[in-house]
This record gives C-alpha cells, structure tokens and sequence, in this order.
C-alpha cells in the first residue's frame, strides 16, 4: 500500500585485517532510493563491484571509517577507474584527514589530473555530526573505539511525504493527491476546504542504517544507535579471544550483540571475522543468545532494510 | 646432464589500466635458483599470490617499474600482510624515488610499526645501471619511454660454476669435483698436477630475463636487450591503434616485436593488453610474423627460461 524505496545494503567483503579463506576485506554498497554510497573501500573493491555487475560511476559519495588497509586501500584503484572510464560528475570523499595527503601524493606521481571534481571532505572523530545531507539521506557520525581515530556513520532516510488516509483518498481529485502529500488543505470550492490533517497520515519513519567498521565494546555509541533498522557492527573474535580483542580494541560477537539488545536496534548485522574462523557460524551462535535478531554479512550479500 | 636450477617468470595479470575481462593488473614472480622476487604489483596481487598457493614471505625484493596505479596499488597490501603474518626478514622495495613518500604516509596514518626491515631503495631513470645483485641476479636497469619514469629490469643469472668435462670426469676424485668446478687445478701427488683448463668446460652462458611494462617503441633498449633469453614487452594496442599507443607511449605488438628481432632475444612474452581486446590473440597474430617465438602471457601463466 505504502511501497518503500529500496534501502539496501550489499556487503562486498567480510573479512578483517588480513585477507584469506576467500573473504575481502570490508567495503559496503549502500543504495537508498536513487542514492549510492560507498563505505570502506578495502584492496579489490574495484572488482568486487564490477563481480557483481554493480556500476561504480554511480556512486556520488565514499565514506571511509579510518586508515587500516583493510578499509581504504582500493579508494585509489577505483578513484583511477573512475577516471579511466570517463567520468565526470563529482566524487566526494569523507574520511580521515591524512586521505587527503594519501590521494594526493598518489595523484602527483603517477601525473593523473582526474576528469572529474574531487572532494575531500575530514571527518571528524566525534559522534552526532552531520557530515554530509543530500535528497535521500541525512549522514551523521559514530567516534568508535579503535587504535586510531574511527569513525562510523548513521545514515537516515529522508522524512518520506504524509500519506494519504486510505479512507479518504478517493475523495481527493489526482490532480491534487501531491500538493496533499506535501501538506496543503483541499480547497473543493468557495465554501468547501478540508483541513491536511483530516486527509493524512504522518510519513513513516525514516529507516535508518549505522555502520560500526572497527571498535571495542563502545556502550558509549549507544545513544546515537538507538532504534536504528539494521546495525552492522564488528564481530572479529568469539569470548574466547576476549582479551585480544581488548588489545586489538576489536569486538567479539556477544559484545555486538549487547551493544544491538541495549541500543533496541531492529536487527544486527555481523562483520570484520578474524581469518582464523573457517566459518563465522561460531559468532552469529554467540551473538544471538544476547541478540536473536542477528544475521552473517558475507561476500555479495544484499540485505534489505524495512 | 648439466641440470640447470629452475629459473620461471610467472605473470600474476596481464590487463592495462583499467583492470576489466577477467585481467588483472601487472604484477610477475621471478624465480631464479633459490632467490624470489616480485617485479610490479598492482592492486589484489597478494591474492593472487594466494591463489596460486605461493609463500609471499619468500620474496626478498620488490621492483617497481613506475606509480602508475595498475603497477603499485597492491604495494601497501602485501607490506601490510607480510607484516601481520609475523614477517622478520627485511624486504627491499626498488622503484621510483616517491614511493617512499607514498608508503611512509600510509604506515604513519595507520600507525603500523613494521616488525621486519623495509629497505626502500630509489631506482634511477637510466639504462644499464646495477641495482641489485645477490648470489642468484644482477640486476640492471632500462630506461622506458613513457608519460612518467617509468624503468624496466634485467635479471642476468650468476654465472655457473666450470662444468666438469664428461670424459674426464672419471678422473677426478669425487671429493675433488668441487674444487675442480670452481676453478682449482687437481693435484693427484707429487708429479702428478693436472691444469683446471684439461678438466673442464666453462659455466652455461648466465641466462636473462628482461620486463618492460609501459613503453612506447624504444629502440634505444636494443643494446641493452641484446641476446636476453626471455623479454617480456608489453604490447597494449594492435597496429590499427598505432596513434593511440604513441599518445599514451605505450607499444603495439608489432614495435615488440620488432624490438624483440632487434635484439635477437631467444623469445618473447606479451602483456600489459588493453581491454578493449576481449582476446589477446590479435595481438599475437601481429607479433609473430615480425617475431615468430612470441606467446602471450596470462593469469597465473608459468613461464621456464632455459
């Protein structure tokens, strides 16, 4: 009745700082109504895109967690592609500042002098900050707990129109049904004007999607979490290696987990596993007694958001 | 008879810049006797390395040809991995004098403390300078014609040990055939001294691989080239794109050719094929007339030299 734009989220690669058992390391598609975004852009996204027949001059805005390798180090591949294969819309880039002097050294050997407007734009490592509003989603930040700065994001649709009351819609002539939906009163004629709120319902709320790359357990993102339709969150390693996720200031799955129960989010999405797992089945089964709303990103995997 | 230590070129991606139709961009293993080393590494080729099963902490030294990206974007991965995978060794990375810039910026931004050596040494524009030698190669240098510097490699062999003559061998005293091979006269007793000269043959003639990745038609290379067992030139256009090629100073397979009967190399392997070309075999078709010993490299191809 009231059908949805997509709001999907493909996630092109699973694996954490070393790559191996087939996973890649971590980029994610985000596709909102006509929006594309990348976020994180590790080794090979270039051909994990082109894998999956997904057209990359699409993508209007890169957002990059932090610094890690396993989370840029295919910006400067696809950045080249971009240019290679003649695109000229602009391209803007949130990450960490030095990305800037990283792109920037590479541009300067290599004589590229792309074809198209490039822009960088620092992230900040803070929590709550818009960092970038377009026509389809609102972007703010996350400041994650990792060994450099990190930052994740929560994107948020756009506030959808009102929507017209089933019960009254036929009494609304077509050509007026839009000026309704954007919140004028129906005036029928001199003496007959029924009021917009006799006519509609409040738009549904925005879905909304947070991205937690790499962190410790952060209660403290809890606030900024809260209710959001699908979090992805870092699962590296099961309780058994707890400490070393301390030391590495990763997570483990349960640690996710409390993290999506206490933020009352719709559903979890688990990443980032740690090479030595053959198969992340270990985490979603530790994640899922705190969290049963839980599910395993994997390489290709699409998942829909309300 | 005289078994020769194996000495194999083997080519990772054969794709220009735009990494498309299943190509991957430059990166080759060179295996002489015990010695391995990397020549180009484009974005994923460390997993390519894994994909064909091979041990990359083996490798001692990188060559780099030029920073455009197709040839140095899976540089910073592969230091990356080699590091998280406990590397102790040091590595030697030769290529242009700002690559040290561009991986300095990256291991800062992301605080990586390298457990293991890097040495980076700064590889001149100019052809036939040494740049390497260990107890397997010699490594000279040939100054490519492209839009930025861009350099090419010679790996000569050591030369062998004398060979000890058939017929004569049976007369030499296993414990001897050692020193006899490397260059002692053998002395049976008081009167009895017979010169090195009688009892051997002198070493195999070294053998030689020679990798230019982006050229235009240089002919200026040919003295430089001359009698290498193996050039590996990269042959990016047909003769139709001719003007296309000296544009970008890239070569057609028949300029590879011709620097290949030029040269009088013993044979020649193409790459580095635009992917415009569904199949390389065109390019083939127009090589081989100039230069009948020509083949095509491909993913994962194993090349023998002598």
């Amino acid at each position: 009745m009231h059908h949805r734009a997509p709001f999907t989220v493909t996630t092109l690669g699973t694996g954490a700082a070393l790559p191996a058992r087939g996973r890649y390391p971590t980029a994610q598609l985000l596709q909102v109504s006509g929006g594309t975004y990348l976020i994180d852009c590790g080794e090979g996204t270039q051909e994990r895109l082109r894998a999956i027949g997904f057209n990359f001059q699409r993508i209007s805005d890169i957002f990059i967690s932090h610094l890690h390798g396993d989370h840029f180090l295919g910006l400067m591949g696809l950045i080249s592609s971009m240019h290679l294969m003649g695109r000229q819309q602009p391209l803007t880039i949130h990450g960490p500042k030095e990305l800037q002097e990283i792109i920037g050294v590479q541009l300067r050997a290599s004589a590229t002098y792309l074809r198209y407007p490039l822009h960088m734009k620092a992230v900040p490592h803070a929590s709550g900050v818009v960092l970038m509003e377009d026509e389809h989603v609102v972007v703010t930040t996350l400041a994650l707990l990792h060994r450099i700065p990190c930052t994740g994001f929560v994107f948020r649709e756009r506030p959808g129109p009102l929507r017209l009351r089933p019960d009254r819609v036929h009494s609304i002539p077509k050509f007026r049904r839009n000026a309704v939906k954007s919140g004028e009163d129906l005036n029928l004629g001199e003496a007959e004007l029924i009021p917009n709120a006799e006519l509609t319902l409040p738009p549904l709320p925005p879905r909304a999607y947070a991205y937690c790359s790499d962190t410790a357990y952060a209660p403290s993102l809890i606030p900024y979490l809260r209710g959001v339709d699908l979090l992805y969150h870092e699962a590296t390693f099961t309780v058994a290696m707890a400490a070393r996720a301390k030391e590495t200031m990763h997570s483990t799955a349960e640690q996710a987990a409390l993290i999506a129960r206490d933020a009352a989010v719709g559903r979890l999405l688990l990443g980032h596993f740690s090479s030595r797992y053959k198969s992340a089945d270990v985490l979603l089964t530790e994640a899922r007694p705190v969290f049963p709303n839980t599910e395993l990103s994997y390489e290709g995997g699409v998942f829909h958001i309300g």
